[in-house]
């Protein structure tokens, strides 16, 4: 098995974290500043060195192909290179420098490959700056409006838009560039696994299956907000203990369905939000995720016959979004877990719990991904990490099921 | 029994609540703006019209003098004219027209009276503008340091001080002229309960015996924030589940202590408080309040001996301050609970849950307080209502136990 070379990767990571650098661990490479532009242009200036012609389409997606001896699609990797706010140095680089390191693999031991090899950069996968995230990849596969993101305005300089970044960018090239179903055969995207299941159950290689379906609802306790001295406790309707009997009846309720079911109250609100007041109004919200749409309708049906009343308050429920369950190419899914098979890598089928451009793209062309571990299973934080071998055992499986995809 | 005459304070209700009338039914006159200045004007110009000479100390505190037929110290009533951001027509003002309705009641009816008569207005008790509430009484009373209270910063405009908009005001006036123990024999503050109890038990006075004493927690449960999509339920601390329990933990035990204890968990944050992310921190407040000091006690040993840990957060409780119960003086609580009783009133012996002004100028000269009911207990907003008769009563009781002091 021809294996990558673990010198150059450390190499990689090493440069592209000084991009945005925040000095103690962490990168802020928002979407097109300077720190993001930065790094693209050092992508592109070690493509070409290695031969590739470099494209972008009119979202500043990037895609450096390296030809292939037969005129056929492309086998595609890539992922991002903008990050949140002090984020870290592996999630969505990660990726694009393991599909460089494939791609550098394959050119300097001549490897042959029928298909052109490309590596692709989405562009404002984040959201970070210039909401939604997985802006571009979802303009590409129609989930949102070009026009509506052109004015999506940045959070960090009010007024200037997606749109004008773009252009500032000198990055927004043709349309007829975007990725396309007859001009890719495959895209596998490799990124760090973003929770702790890798590391705890001791396996290297993540085969990605899909992205996980989810619910997503706000609920509101309203109660009446009074003078927290005077107001005896029976006349009390407070919003508060309301919700803290509303959370904990739906970890009751919901921990007795499957538990690979993940649930989140992540956000809450009080209002007045004043020590000395009764909270008179409570917000919180609920993100809920599987990879079985059957234990998501048990979710909702759960929510649907919660109780109207805790502690003499409303409960009103709103569903906010829900989004069905990703699945990826089956046969990809398959390539993958051959590949890390023959690597000896211990490997794991599992669900992306987390978002990622490959959910979009799946749509439009064969896709997978491959997770490696990340250490504490932190993630959009400075202590992000996944150690150089695990990040060099996730390009020799992307690199071997390249070249077995190059076989069909 | 001599009454006041209802036309009359049914004038001076309207009359003073258009002073800040924010147009639907409540008022926002901030301490010493030009709302709250247009109020004290027209107190003055009334005052003086009766007869009284009228007087203000260095903290803007205004004083207003009917003399007595003896060279005695004074009977004094009042409150404040300052309200909070869209609060009501009663609280406060309703104590300073009830002592204005007192005092011309007995100068029309020319009523001998042996003191003098001193209708007062306290400066910014409320602290909506200028923190700390109950201020010039505070520093009055030793509570609060003058100097540190001059630089205390506007909420509505940055870098501006109390100093500055006393000065600005024209009422800095002569320290010399402070309430104080040789010049006042009785203090007597009218206010509305700000609570739903009067109300609900069919009782039309307050005899106010003291303030209640309390004790005010801040909890941090601390978890770990991780990404809500990767992290499977055994992995997580979930900081919010956390202090879910905690808030339950909370009321189950002090649930269980004397039936009169108000305790009141107002505030809650949350870190990050992001509907994609398990909370890490979670802060909640919690406010206790008793008459009785060894209740508060036992409150304080229920969190003292709270578990360390919640859903595998930790809790940390931190004291944030605490005051003792006032007692207000026994022989003027008498003297109010006798002239409910002449009157027919049904009348009923409590304490403030709420701070008010009186509680630190009782440590200076004897006092009390006479509560009128609040509808639906609503308190700081415009649905604020005494009914006019419940207005009245309250200063016939006022006036009576004014001439019953009197006569000592």
């Amino acid at each position: 098995m021809i294996t990558c070379d673990k010198t150059r990767m450390e190499e990689k990571i090493k440069t592209f974290s000084r991009f945005g650098d925040t000095g103690h661990g962490g990168s802020t490479r928002l979407s097109l500043s300077p720190e993001a532009l930065e790094a693209r242009k050092e992508f592109i200036r070690r493509m070409e060195a290695l031969g590739a012609s470099v494209v972008w389409d009119d979202l500043a997606n990037l895609y450096a192909t390296i030809p292939g001896s037969e005129n056929l699609p492309a086998i595609v990797s890539g992922s991002h290179l903008d990050s949140v706010r002090q984020g870290g140095n592996y999630d969505g680089v990660l990726g694009v420098l393991s599909a460089m390191e494939m791609a550098e693999t394959i050119v300097k031991n001549q490897i042959p490959h029928r298909h052109p090899i490309t590596v692709a950069v989405w562009t404002n996968e984040e959201g970070a700056r210039f909401e939604p995230a997985m802006m571009c990849s979802g303009i590409i596969c129609g989930k949102f409006s070009k026009e509506e993101m052109m004015n999506s305005e940045a959070k960090d300089i009010p007024g200037y838009t997606f749109g004008q970044a773009l252009k500032e960018s000198g990055f927004a090239g043709d349309e007829g560039n975007r990725i396309s179903p007859d001009r890719c055969a495959a895209l596998i995207e490799l990124h760090a696994e973003q929770g702790p299941v890798l590391e705890a159950e001791k396996k290297e290689i993540g085969i990605v299956e899909g992205v996980v379906g989810m619910v997503n609802y706000e609920f509101t306790f309203t109660g009446q907000a009074d003078h927290a001295g005077t107001t005896p406790m029976p006349y009390r309707k407070d919003a508060l203990y309301a919700a803290a009997q509303g959370i904990l009846y739906l970890h009751r309720e919901l921990d007795q369905l499957d538990p690979s079911l993940v649930y989140t109250t992540g956000k809450i609100s009080a209002i007045p939000n004043i020590h000395t007041v009764i909270p008179g109004e409570v917000k919180i919200t609920l993100d809920a995720r599987h990879r079985d749409m059957a234990v998501l309708d048990q979710v909702v049906e759960i929510i649907e016959h919660m109780p109207k009343e805790f502690a003499g308050c409303s409960v009103k429920t709103e569903k906010a979004w829900a989004r069905t369950t990703v699945q990826f190419a089956p046969w990809l899914v398959d390539i993958i877990e051959k590949s890390a098979a023959k690597a000896g890598y211990p490997a794991k089928r599992m669900y992306s719990g987390a978002g990622h451009d490959a959910q979009y793209l799946c749509e439009m062309v064969p896709t997978t991904m491959i997770f490696v571990p990340s250490e504490g299973g932190h993630s959009h934080c400075e202590l992000e990490h996944t150690s150089l071998q695990q990040c060099v055992q996730g390009v020799n499986v992307l690199l071997d099921a390249v070249l077995e995809i190059d076989k069909k």
